[in-house]
This record gives C-alpha cells, sequence and structure tokens, in this order.
C-alpha cells in the first residue's frame, strides 16, 4: 500500500473523537523519532498535543494540526465503519480522512522524504499537534504556544493541514480568516402599566435607535483579502408575554464578523461610544472569539503558490472565507500562516471520504514546500 | 344597621366570582320588582345579566354595573374573610366592597327611595347589570346591549356604578376612557449563518427602522380630555438562542392607548402604512379592546356636577384616566355616560373596603342625580 494512504489508514483506526487522542501522537511521534526529531509530550487538562521539531538554527517552518475529530454520528447511517478505513471507487472512506489525518499522515510522509533527501539540511522543521481543535480549543494549540513562547521560540512559516481545497488538490489555500467578536447587551428600563408609559421607560423604545444605528454602521471597507466587516443581531428579546406590561430590560445578541481593517478594541470602543451617545442604561458583555489574521505575501505565500502551480498546473486561490482555525492563534505569535490540505466537501459529515491518490500527491507538495523555504 | 350597608354585606356574602352571580340579580330584582320595576333575566353562556325598567315614557336614565368580582387571592391573606363582610374602624370589609357591591346597593336604595318620593315620576329609570365585567366581557353588556337594540330602547343617561372616587367620594367622576388597541407584528427574513449575511435576510434589521419609526410618531395631541394617544411596544422576540444564527422571523406585540382625536380605524391604517414605506414583509393580527369614549358635557355631567357640589362641597374632576369598563360598550350608542363609585384605593386587593359612611351618601348622590334629571 502507498505510505501516505498506509499512514492515514493506521491514524484513522484509532478513534480520536475529541479530547481523546487514542494514540494518534505516540504513532507520530515514533515515525518522527525515527527521523531525528526531537518530540516533547505536552499534556493540559485531559488534552494530549506534542511539540516535535528538527534541526539546529535557521528558519522555523512549523506544520500544525490536529488528531482529534468530530464524534461519527449514527454509525449506521456510514456505509462503511468509520473507524475502518475502507478504499472504494478511489476514495479513502473514514472520519478524519479529510479532516485532518490525511494531512498528518501527508505531513510525516513530507518530512521522511525530505530529510532522506537532505539529511543535513538548513534551518527547522516543526511539528504543533494537538487533539483539541474541535472542541474547546483551550487546552491545545494556545497552551502549546505558551509553552514555545517560554522556550524562546518563534515560529516563521506555518502551514495548517486544514482541508482547504474546494474541488481539486490546492485549488483553494486558506490565508487569513475573519475575526469573530460576539456581545450580549443588556438594556435597562423601568416596568410599569401600558396605560401610564409616563411612570415606566420603555427599554425596547430606549433600545430601538441604538440598535438601528449600529445596524446601518459601515464598520470598514474591508480589502483586497476580506469582505466589509459584518455585524449582525441573533437574538432580540423582551417583554413579560403580557400585552399590557411594559418591560424592564431588553436583551440583544449580537456578533461580528471583522476584516484586518479593524481589531476587537476599536469595535468594541465604537460600538460603545454609539450606545453612550444613545443615552442608554446598559451593560454589555463581550466574547471575543478570534481576532482576524492575514497571511497576505511573503516567502510562505510565494512557495505554496509555486508548489501548486508546479504539481498541479493551477493557480491557486488565496482565499480568508469560512469558519475559525487554530491558525488565528499561531497568527498572532508574527507567524506567515496559510492552511494548505485536502478538498473539504464531506468533512464533518456522514462518509467522510478523501481522494486516494490525493495523499501522496499532498505530501509531494509539503515536501517541496519545505524544500523550497529551506534549500533554496 | 343602615339600608344600603345592610344590602351591600348581602350581596357581599353571595361570592359572586366571574362568572358566577351566587344569586345578587335575584336579589337585586326582588328589591326593583317590589317597586314597580319590570325586571327581564338575560342569561348569555354561562353569564347571568338583567335588564329592569320602571316608567313609561320620556328620557331613559341607566344605572350599570356588574355584580361579578374579582378573585380573593389567598383568604389567609385577608384581615376577614373575604366573603364575610366585617364592620372595622369605619369601613366595610369584603371583596366587592368598592369594586361594586357598594354602588349597586346605592343603586338600590336611590331608586327606593325616589319612587317613594316620585311614584309617578316622568322619565324612566333602568338597570343593565351583568356578572361578566370582570371576565372575557364577552356575555354580558355588549349581549344585554343587542337585546335592547332589539327592543328599540334607547339610553339617554347612564351612570356606570365604578369606583371612580380617589380620596374622597364624589372627587372624581370618569367622563370617558381612552381606546386601547393590540397588535401583534410578524416580519419575516431568511434564516442563514451569521458568517454568510449575504445569503440571509435578517428580519431585526429589517424590523429595527420600521419599529423605531412607530415608537417615535406622534400620533395626535390629545384634547382637553385626552393626553397624546401613546404606543408602547411591549414585547419583542427574535432569535434562536444561538448567537450563529440569523434568525428568519421577528415578532412584536405593541398597544395604542388611544384618544377621541383618533379611532382604531385611523390607528391600523396609518401603521400599515407605515411598514408598507419600510418595505417590510409583515403580518399584523389586530386587537380592539375598546374605542374611547367621552361624555364632554350635556345634562348628565351638569347633574352629577351640581349634585356633588350641593352633597359634598367638592369640585370634581372629570377624569379619563384608567383602565377599560363596560362604559366602552354603551358609549357608542349615542348615550351620555359616566362613572361614579366609591374610592378606589383597594380594588382587586387583598382587604378591599368601602368607607360605612360613603355608602348611604352614594344612595343619596344617586338619588339626587334621577331627581334632578327625570323631575326638574
Amino acid at each position: 500500500m502507498e505510505r501516505t494512504l498506509e499512514l492515514c489508514c493506521e491514524l484513522i483506526q484509532r478513534a480520536s473523537v475529541t479530547p481523546d487522542d487514542a494514540g494518534c501522537q505516540v504513532l507520530m511521534m515514533q515515525r518522527l523519532r525515527a527521523i531525528g526529531f526531537q518530540c516533547t509530550p505536552l499534556r493540559f487538562g485531559e488534552v494530549d498535543n506534542f511539540w516535535a521539531v528538527r534541526g539546529d538554527s535557521g528558519p522555523l517552518l512549523v506544520f500544525a494540526g490536529h488528531t482529534d475529530v468530530v464524534p461519527t454520528g449514527p454509525e449506521e447511517a456510514w456505509d462503511s465503519a468509520p473507524f475502518s478505513p475502507t478504499l472504494r471507487d478511489g476514495m479513502l472512506y473514514g472520519r478524519g480522512a479529510a479532516d485532518m489525518k490525511g494531512s498528518l499522515a501527508a505531513m510525516v510522509i513530507a518530512c521522511e522524504d525530505f530529510v532522506a533527501a537532505h539529511p543535513e539540511h538548513p534551518g527547522r522543521i516543526g511539528f504543533l499537534i494537538t487533539a483539541d481543535e474541535e472542541g474547546p480549543a483551550v487546552n491545545g494549540t494556545v497552551k502549546v504556544l505558551d509553552y514555545l513562547r517560554q522556550q524562546g521560540e518563534q515560529i516563521d512559516w506555518c502551514l495548517v493541514g486544514e482541508p482547504s481545497s474546494s474541488a481539486e488538490l490546492g485549488d483553494v489555500v486558506k490565508n487569513g480568516r475573519r475575526g469573530s467578536l460576539g456581545a450580549v447587551l443588556t438594556v435597562k428600563g423601568v416596568q410599569g402599566h401600558i396605560a401610564y408609559p409616563q411612570l415606566a421607560d420603555n427599554p425596547i423604545h430606549r433600545a430601538l435607535p441604538a440598535l438601528h444605528a449600529l445596524s446601518l454602521q459601515r464598520w470598514d471597507q474591508g480589502n483586497d483579502f476580506f469582505p466589509a466587516t459584518s455585524l449582525q443581531i441573533s437574538n432580540i428579546n423582551s417583554g413579560t408575554g403580557a400585552t399590557n406590561v411594559i418591560p424592564g430590560e431588553l436583551t440583544a445578541l449580537f456578533n461580528f464578523r471583522f476584516s484586518t481593517e479593524v481589531t476587537a478594541a476599536d469595535l468594541r470602543r465604537r460600538t460603545e461610544t454609539l450606545l453612550d451617545a444613545h443615552a442608554l442604561d446598559y451593560s454589555i458583555d463581550w466574547q471575543l472569539s478570534g481576532e482576524p489574521f492575514l497571511t497576505a505575501s511573503g516567502e510562505l505565500v510565494a512557495a505554496v503558490v509555486d508548489c501548486i502551480r508546479e504539481a498541479t498546473g493551477l493557480e491557486t486561490e488565496l482565499s480568508t472565507a469560512g469558519g475559525t482555525s487554530d491558525g488565528r492563534f499561531i497568527a498572532p505569535t508574527g507567524a506567515q500562516v496559510l492552511e494548505l490540505g485536502p478538498v473539504n466537501a464531506t468533512i464533518h459529515q456522514r462518509n467522510e471520504c478523501v481522494r486516494t491518490a490525493d495523499l501522496p500527491r499532498l505530501a509531494g507538495l509539503y515536501q517541496g514546500i519545505i524544500t523550497r523555504l529551506l534549500c533554496q
């Protein structure tokens, strides 16, 4: 069996539903130690993580990824058992095949082949692997980055193995993600009988102009990589249920998806300034899910774009669309961060699969990128 | 025992929680038949009502009222049993003492004394009594008015026995009430993921400017008897609870308390015009609780104001404040309608009570008003 496929199957067999690593990381560390990596298991809380590095000095290229997978849902809905990797019609089926055990296997094989060709390579190669990407993401990548900061490590380039491709391997690379900032706004009024509005203070009437102004606000124009920042009110609730009572309080939840043209702090300040200008008696709780990040250009982008063109003939699209990934934690360290992995059409679904032929091709892409960044 | 007090006690002993009349009306009809009234019991659904009339021709003065009372709440919260009339410190305690069995007793005694003095009086005196004023008000006064219309009866003057007084008997007479019009507004959008607002249509964002405009609208300026019409949004709800979902629908409940400067039809038309101008996809359900009514002047006002001044020395205040009463149904027939009854400080509460001395004084006021309207 082809080596990347074989390793991917071994990983799929290990039923590593978040936060259970189920032995995936031990297997990866065995392979990496065999080619000279120094491996450091880093368990935080109930989450297994590891850091591995090869090379003595020079720029640091890190492969980042996660061994955990999302639950299978009802197993009877699958055409083959989700943790029994199955080859059918040119595809490899199994939970995690695309998200992201195929990428993990390709990273290991790429390093094995690269080290065989360049046993004394310049620069350094690292692995930052967690089993808590699909879960709360508290005891995973964030804690490993704390550890690296304490060690004085600075990542120069980071390839995240998230399944970025749309129709063909390499057609899309994610070079950033929008930020996500949530708010719970409570506007206070004074409850009273609807027949005596002069004795009450209707928080709905108070909140309407402020919320309307928020919904109309242009937060930025976006830029070449991001659409304009969007605010959406997801929930609004006030009222006792009775039709003759002015309520005492209104609650509204809203969420920003924001570009790199603004920061979460900007949005908080501008929102609160607007609310203050409406003379509201309010409280607001903010929840920052992630600042936006962007790797617009640089050596990593050049290497990835060129390698994809050479290997596939595709002009890859750099995209910031979609949900969050652990890249949001790595980019603020100053690293250039890109996400490159297989086609994502089946991730988180029943019958998750990856094209069998794409596994060695992805390993080849990763190997080409290492070579270009460290040896040229 | 003084006669008005005695009859009031007999009525309180009959535990007539809506819609149960508990024999109050039979007692009243016995007393009225004894002085020459023709009494017609009118049961609609589960509600007892009656119509009584004395006299052959001439203008018709009607006493309107209800024998039903609101529930007592926990009886242990009362200082004496709510259906055991109790005299204490110059007050008569019991459920209905103020709202409005004291008034019913005073009406009967007033007629007894008036008939004794004027057995062949000109004009006519009527009673329109229901046991469904505190409840849905469907099978009560409305249905009796239907019956009277079929009989060709036209009420000229109507005294409703609602407890109108504030600090002293007769200090306030209600000469109208605001109208009440409710609406349930549903604004439709398209649900979607908050990360892709361009694929959704947020009904909260759609509704905000329209609701804000509604809340700012001046519907009228009021007039000498009514404050300006007031719109209050009592409830607003939208959202799935999730912070990453744009909801598909918003619901808002609002209520107009409106003056005689506008009609319910005006308010509906102007509201819908405003909503249409905001290009909303909406539906709206209207609920008219009552048109406003006003008896600004006339023989009834003059008689009541003069009788109160003569008996108490008070310059009574004509007021349209407060909630609804069955007067809203009677006024549209063309009758002059006033509400005059005892102090309302304890109505609907525990330890409901009426000043014992006010009961014969109220009977005297009613008798004076009959005399003035029919004999002068």
